[in-house]
């Protein structure tokens, strides 16, 4: 199958969507405002919607604003339709390299798209995988002693975000307002958060889901999965723990989470599979899965300030840090019938690897305030400040090409002011 | 108005559904089983899209398995469409009365339509807003002198919920599997929840919503609900105490939640408005309401075991004992920018009250299993057995009728077996 290796489509080598990746998204134009479903290829767009009326795909999942249907479909469906655009865009096929009208059509430069969410996602969890992400945490709040709460080697615990705020790469995140508790005493007071971060993350979408009152066995669970992109859970640290006892996160996440556009399949990492770390102590039945369902793929974060032209790489770490793998979350999650839905997003939680330049957060990287980061511009940070731009990225490295994941980017607009209407007229 | 209090459909004095009352929902029926919506009076179920349809509604609403288009409408058009069908449906207005051939596909006997969930609910947030329930709870695991978290009085409290999981009255709820640890020491365990609970909640469904970014006032909040509805938030005690630390109940929660299918407006709720509790300290601006966003609603909390004929009440309470009243609630929610979606659900959290017997779980009903309650058939419990049904209702008591909520009922079946295949083979 070595020709289906090079594309009529130009790819650069560092390039993130070479024909080995072929992630699929949701995009429209200035032409033609309806959204629709394409993959990527190199700088350029796919139109899969395009192809279906064309009839070089004989699906029709394609011509929605959401890849639902097709998540839906399975992975039979999927790893067919993979290898029919493999085929259809490699630099030996003519039927569409030839098509000048088609592909007029068809292949949008990127610089022309809008992209959409890739899925309408109708809840999102969020797990807390990372080890040394809930060591660090629990190293702050309760000393190294206690770092790790009783539960967490024996679960890979987690918690329900929120599905609304969900935006794609690119849309601004407004500092929120909030309730905090200055220096963790006396009366809370209301205003912008002073502690915003972000937190590096990889979620997957789900593929079928399952019915209420059906676990899914950890066996299968790869079934249920079709495929992941970058998470960035923006995180009011203020507000957060403030709040957080005993109900868990809520307004101090709920203000919006970044999603990278593209959905990179398991098909396309599976060159990349590697081993997690060895569980110990030895999971519950329920949890017990072969030791292979990670991924080695890199990863990084980047900040801008308002006065930097490039920004700075201010993380690196790798998917295969974490200690609870897909698998096992979603086995987890569907254990007592809980049951998901096509298109719903697991999130892995801040993934943080063992050193602390390979940290997923600000709160860990500058330690709680007591660390503070440098950028170029000769500027420090604890936390974000307004104009700050934060770019996730990460890719999996083969021989000569890159599977890449694109990025998660948003940019810290100031708060809203605060106005008399915020109350009550009385 | 006074005419438009009697209907040509005979209501007794006791029904929940004068009207007075004209909840909307969803229904089907073997003959027509395109889910629809409809309003209820008496034991009939009106057909509002045949309503529609026959141009005596010049809205373009009801002929959807939803009724989120309705809620995005806003206040101007519910209280108009509520007007309306006061009007068809008052005894003096021939238009409905007389006309047979529509009477008869239009107005349908309610042991002949199948209930669904009154609209898509993007998001489900549930608050903890009763200072008695969080005082029990807090007692029990903290003692005492430490019943309140600091944060209690000076915010409402809430997690986000799971939307997939919620389903209609009459729904079965399998006794869900999950991961414990019995005794609160040593190695965890994997097996059938033995500590399965009901929560009596209220929950309201969000209207108009508002944009990422945009708080609602809580001056403002009221315009932003539709209405509410009965809640049983399903819990597995000892599933939740291993889990919830430190991110908040999650698989102790999620496996099933039941609404009531009838939502009943804040139009038919408006002569049933009091005054909440005195809030001291007083709230921090954002959230200073004025004192009468609550309402006089008695609830009920029935419970049937395989071997009892009628179903036993083990609680009584009120809804006007929240701390924390709606308005407040949705101002929380969304002062940090989070978007409310239409047809989103704000549950209260359980609503217990100042006495044993008004408690609205059996955790605190049966005191962390201290006292267990006593059932007519001679058994006692502790927790829910399997075959047991629990049944929730209330209603507001007018002068000589009332505007009730129906019920939110729910048999527990036993929990599935555990199987080899629940492990990964190997």
């Amino acid at each position: 199958m070595a020709e289906k290796l090079r594309s009529f489509v130009e790819v650069q080598e560092d390039s993130h969507f070479p024909l080995q990746n072929l992630p699929y998204g949701v995009f429209s134009t200035a032409e033609e405002p309806r959204a629709r479903c394409g993959t990527r290829i190199g700088d350029f767009v796919l139109d899969l919607a395009a192809l279906e009326e064309a009839s070089l795909l004989a699906t029709r999942y394609f011509d929605r604003p959401g890849l639902n249907a097709f998540m839906a479909a399975g992975q039979a469906v999927w790893t067919a339709t993979r290898q029919r655009l493999q085929h259809l865009l490699s630099a030996e096929t003519p039927d569409l390299r030839d098509d000048t009208a088609l592909l007029a059509r068809a292949l949008v430069p990127v610089d022309r798209v809008t992209m959409h969410l890739p899925a309408q996602i109708g809840d999102y969890t969020d797990f807390y995988s990372s080890r040394y992400h809930a060591e660090n945490v629990g190293h702050m709040v309760r000393g190294a002693a206690n770092a790790l709460m009783p539960n967490w080697r024996h679960l890979p615990v987690a918690y329900h975000g929120r599905a609304s705020s969900l935006v794609v790469s690119g849309t601004p995140i407004r500092r929120p307002l909030g309730q905090m508790q200055p220096g963790d005493a006396g009366a809370p007071v209301f205003g912008p958060s002073q502690a915003l971060d972000f937190e590096l993350e990889l979620g997957f979408l789900v593929g079928p889901g399952n019915e209420l009152g059906d676990p899914i066995p950890v066996s299968q669970a790869y079934r249920h999965i079709f495929g992941f992109v970058l998470v960035n859970d923006w995180s009011a640290r203020d507000i957060q723990r403030w709040e957080y006892r005993p109900l868990g996160p809520f307004l101090g996440k709920n203000f919006a989470t970044t999603l990278s556009p593209w959905v990179v399949t398991l098909d396309a990492l599976e060159p990349f599979i590697c081993n997690g770390p060895v569980q110990d102590p030895e999971p519950l039945s329920y949890l017990r899965s072969k030791n292979h369902w990670t991924y080695d793929i890199q990863l990084e974060i980047r900040l801008r300030s308002a006065a930097m032209d490039t920004p700075a790489t201010v993380s690196r770490t790798n998917f295969r840090h974490l200690y609870w793998n897909v698998c096992q979350q979603l086995a987890h999650h569907t254990v007592n019938g809980c049951n998901l839905r096509p298109g719903d997003l697991l999130a892995s939680g801040t993934i943080s690897g063992p050193v602390p330049d390979s940290y997923g957060s600000l709160l860990e990287l500058a330690w709680g305030g007591s660390r503070p980061i440098a950028l170029p511009d000769g500027s420090q940070r604890v936390y974000l400040e307004d104009g700050d731009t934060v770019i996730l990225t990460g890719w999996c490295q083969g021989n000569g090409y890159r599977v890449g994941f694109g990025e998660a980017r948003g940019a810290v607009q100031a708060a809203r002011p605060i106005t008399e209407t915020m109350g009550e007229m009385r």
